[in-house]
C-alpha cells in the first residue's frame, strides 16, 4: 500500500503502442531518423474564440526527468503478445535502459492565447523519441490549458471581483485537483482552496469553515462567535446552515463583537438557495448594521453563464467561490489536442513533408517545421500566421501572404513592416533545457495582458468573432500539392 | 524542476477551511469530540439507476499514510490573515505535528452498487480528524466512483465484446489518466493503452501503432508489413491513415504474410467515418480473404450511446476502444459526494444526531450512524434501508418498516426471515487498518456479479426504474423530528 498514487518514474505515463512502435523503429533500423511532432488543438474549447496555453511547466519537468527505470524495464519484460512470447526482445530493453532525450522542443509559452491548429509544442528529433513524449504531452498540455481557458473566462466575466477556486473535491484525482489550482490561478483566479496547489505552487490559499463547524455548536451564534474569537483576523461565515438571512442577523452580532476587538468581518458566505436575492437582502442588512466593507462570498456550483446572469440581476456579491465547474471543465471535460507527424528528415538531409488526410478539410494536418507568427499593431493582435521555418523564404522579410486553410480565397498580405512575435520560442536543444521558466504569477499575469490584446469581439462568448490563423502561402501550397499527391495516389491504386 | 506533480507527503491535500476549522476545535477544546461523518452522493450519474461504489483503496492508501511532515508545517506557519499575522499559533502546529489518526472508518467495498444518500464512507472519531479527512475523502472517492460507474455502464452495452480503454492523452491530469484506468478496469473494461497503470495496477495493456507509424513509411503496405515482421504476435493494423477500404487491403496482403509464417493477424482498427458502413465492408473483405477470425477494433469518441448505436446498425465490430468519453466521464464529470455529519457525542455518552436542513428535501441530510441493510432474495437485490446502528431496535431482527424519504407514503415491510447484508463493513478501527483489500480482478468480478443482481429495469439507460432505498422507520422519525425543531427553532427567532 502506498499513498503516492502514481510511481515516481513517469515514463511508463504512455500509451503502450508509442512502446511497440519505438520497438518497431528500433528493429527496423529506423529509431534514429529524425521527425518533427506538432501538438495542437482544432477548436477552441467552450464554444470560446480564444484559448489560454499551459501545462509547459509540468511538460519541461516530465522531459527533464524522463529516463526508464530498472522496475519500468522488468514490467515491459513481462508483457507477452498472443502466443505467450514476450512483446520485446531483451536487447530492446537494453537500448530503452540506455536512452537519454535528445530531442529539440520549441514550446509556445505558459499564457499565452492561442488559436486551433497552431503548434503549441513541436518536437523534433529521432522519431523513437519523439514518438514515447507523444501521450505524456498532450495529457499534461490538454489539460491545463483546458482549465486555465476556463479560468481566464471566469475572469471575463468576474471582471474586478476576487475569483476563489475550491474544486479539489470534486476535481478528477489528486493532481485533477492539484493541477487544476495551478491553472486556474493562471487563467485568473485570485486563490486557491487547495493547500498542497498553495504550497506546491506558491498559490495564494484562501477558506474559513463549513457547514459542519456550525452543525457541531449549539447554536448558529455560538459557532460564529467561536470562529471569530478563534480566527479573528479571517472571518468569513458560511451564513446559510439553518435560514439564510437569520445566519447574516448572527454574523452581524459576532461582527459586532469582532470590531469592539479591533479586527473586522472580512465576509459573509452564501452557499444555496436564490444568490441573487439572498445577497441584496443580505447587503441591506449587513450595510444597514454598519458593515459596508464586508464582502459578500458566494458559492454553489458557479459557472461564467450562471455570474453573468447573477450580475445581470444586481446581486450584491463581489467574491465568486468556483469548484466543480472549473477545475473539471464541466461543459467541455477534455480538449482534444493531438501530436501529428509534420516531417521525415531525408537521408540526404533534405526533408519530406508529411500529413494525415482526412475527409474534413479541418482534420487534415499541415506540414512543416512551423512557426506561428503572430502579427500585431497597437491596438493588439491582428492575426496568426503559420509559417514553415524551413522554408527560407517565407522568413525572410518580404511581403507575405497569408491563406485561410478552410477558405483558400480569404487572403491577407503583410508588408516587411508589420511588426510580429515568433510564438514558439526554444524549450530543449539536444535533449537540454535551453529556457527558463517564468514564476507562476508572471505567467498569470501575462494572461491578463494578452486578453486584452485580443479584439473584444474575440473574447465575448455567445457567437465569438473567429480571430485570423492561416498558411503562410508557400506552406499552403506545400499542403495542397501533399494532399493532390496523396488523393491521386489513392485513385491510381 | 520535478516531474513528481505533487508531494509525496498527501496531508496538505485538503481545502484550507479544514484547517482553519481544525485550529477553532482545538483551540475552543472541542477538537477531540467523537463525530460521525457520512460520505454520500444525491443522484446517480449519466441518468442512470445505479453506481458503482470505486476508490476505496487509493482512500486506504490516503489514511494510512497520513501525518503532516517539518515542510507541510513550514508552509501551515507561513500563511496569514487580514492582519499579515499568522493564521495559526505554534501549539496548534506542535499538535499537528503529532498528530496520529485514531478514527474508525467503514466502508461499502469497492465493486458494489451502490445508491443515492447511502453512505459509501463512514468516518467516525475526534471531530478534527474527521474534518481534515473530508477533502481528499472526497476527491478519491468521487471520482473512481464516477469512472467505474462510467465503465460499468459501457460494459453492458458492448455485451461480450473487447472494451479497452484509451484514454490517458485526454485525461485530466496524470493520475486523472492512471487513477481513471483503474476504475475503467474495475467497472469491466478489459484492459488499457496505458502502460503505467497497467504497471502499477496490474492492469492488461494493449495496443500497436499510431497513424505516425503508417505515415513516416513510403507506403502503407510498407508500414504494415514491416509492423507484422517485427511484432508478429501483436499484430491489430489502424487502416484509416489515407483510405480506409483500400487499407482493409493492404491489411490483408500483410495478414497473408503473416499466416505464412505462422502467425495470424489479430485485427485492423478504424479510427474514422462510417464505423458501421466500414466495418461492415471491412468484415466482407476480411470473411472473403479468409480472415474470418481476424477482429475489427473500433475508436473515435466512442460512448455508451454511440455503441449502442453502431451495434443497433449492425456494425461488424467486437472491440471497442475508448478514450476521452469513458475516463473523463465526459457527459458528467464529477459526481457530486458530499461529506455530512450526522452525529456528535454529548459528554454523558449519549448521541446528538445532525442534519443539515435545505430547501430541497433531497437535500437534507440522515442523521444517525448509518448502516446500508441490503435485502435481496435468489432473483436479486430487492431494495436497501438505512438504519441508525446506535438504534438497538433497528438491530434487533424483529419485522421492520422502511420509507421511502421522499415519500412517506411509500412504504415497505422486511420480516425477520428475509435475507439482507449489512453493506458498510469496518475498514479502520482507532486509525489501524483492519480491512484486507481484494486485489484489482476480484473487484472487477464484483461489479459484474452485483450488476447480474440488479432488476433490469435499474440496469437500463432511459428512464431507468428507481431503486427503492429507504430509511428504517425509526430513523425516519428520528429525521422528521430534527427538521420540524430546526424548523421551529427557525419560527420562535
Amino acid at each position: 500500500m502506498t499513498n503516492k498514487l502514481y510511481d515516481t518514474s513517469l515514463s511508463l505515463l504512455t500509451d503502450l503502442y508509442q512502446v511497440t512502435m519505438a520497438y518497431g523503429y528500433w528493429k527496423s533500423g529506423t529509431a534514429e531518423k529524425e521527425s518533427v511532432f506538432n501538438l495542437y488543438f482544432r477548436k477552441n474549447p467552450f464554444g470560446g474564440g480564444f484559448t489560454v496555453a499551459c501545462g509547459l511547466a509540468n511538460a519541461i519537468g516530465y522531459v527533464s526527468h524522463f529516463g526508464f527505470t530498472k522496475k519500468d524495464l522488468r514490467y515491459l519484460r513481462s508483457l507477452t503478445g498472443s502466443d505467450g512470447q514476450p512483446l520485446f526482445e531483451e536487447a530492446f530493453l537494453d537500448y530503452l535502459a540506455d536512452l537519454k532525450l535528445t530531442v529539440d522542443i520549441d514550446a509556445i509559452p505558459e499564457g499565452t492565447v492561442v488559436f486551433p491548429n497552431e503548434p503549441l509544442v513541436r518536437v523534433r528529433g529521432p522519431i523513437l523519441q519523439c514518438q514515447l513524449l507523444e501521450t505524456p504531452l498532450l495529457n499534461l498540455i490538454n489539460f491545463e490549458t483546458l482549465i486555465a481557458t476556463k479560468a481566464a473566462r471566469l475572469r471575463l466575466v468576474a471582471e474586478a471581483d476576487t475569483l476563489l477556486e475550491f474544486g479539489l473535491r470534486r476535481a478528477q484525482g489528486v493532481d485533477g485537483g492539484v493541477t487544476a489550482s495551478r491553472a486556474a490561478y493562471i487563467g485568473g483566479c485570485d486563490a486557491t482552496s487547495n493547500v498542497l496547489a498553495g504550497k506546491h505552487y506558491d498559490i495564494p490559499v484562501r477558506g474559513t469553515h463549513a457547514h459542519s463547524w456550525v452543525m457541531s455548536f449549539e447554536s448558529e451564534l455560538d459557532a460564529f462567535e467561536t470562529y471569530a474569537d478563534v480566527l479573528p483576523n479571517n472571518v468569513t461565515l458560511l451564513v446559510d446552515t439553518y435560514d439564510t438571512l437569520q445566519g447574516v442577523r448572527n454574523a452581524i452580532e459576532a461582527g459586532k463583537r469582532l470590531r469592539e476587538r479591533g479586527y473586522r468581518l472580512s465576509g459573509i458566505r452564501l452557499d444555496s438557495g436564490d444568490l441573487a436575492y439572498l445577497s441584496i437582502e443580505a447587503r441591506k442588512l449587513l450595510d444597514a448594521a454598519g458593515f459596508t466593507d464586508t464582502a459578500i462570498v458566494a458559492s454553489n456550483d458557479l459557472d461564467e453563464t450562471i455570474i453573468a446572469s447573477l450580475k445581470q440581476q444586481g446581486a450584491q456579491i463581489t467574491v465568486w467561490g468556483v469548484g466543480t465547474k472549473l477545475v473539471t471543465a464541466y461543459d467541455q471535460p477534455a480538449l482534444g489536442g493531438v501530436y501529428k507527424l509534420a516531417a521525415l528528415r531525408n537521408t540526404d538531409g533534405s526533408w519530406d513533408y508529411k500529413i494525415k488526410l482526412s475527409e474534413q478539410a479541418i482534420k487534415t494536418s499541415t506540414p512543416g517545421i512551423q512557426q506561428v507568427r503572430r502579427y500585431s499593431d497597437e491596438r493588439g493582435f491582428l492575426a496568426d500566421m503559420i509559417v514553415n521555418e524551413s522554408d527560407p523564404d517565407a522568413l525572410s522579410g518580404k511581403t507575405v501572404t497569408m491563406i485561410d486553410p478552410l477558405d483558400f480565397t480569404k487572403r491577407r498580405r503583410f508588408g516587411t513592416a508589420q511588426a510580429f512575435d515568433d510564438l514558439l520560442v526554444p524549450v530543449f536543444r539536444a535533449g537540454d533545457l535551453v529556457y527558463s521558466l517564468p514564476d507562476i504569477h508572471a505567467v498569470r499575469a501575462r494572461v491578463q495582458d494578452q486578453l486584452a490584446r485580443l479584439h473584444p469581439g474575440v473574447r465575448r462568448f455567445v457567437n465569438p468573432h473567429t480571430y485570423p490563423v492561416g498558411l503562410e502561402n508557400g506552406l499552403h501550397e506545400l499542403k495542397t500539392e501533399l494532399i493532390l499527391k496523396l488523393r491521386g495516389t489513392r485513385d491510381a491504386d
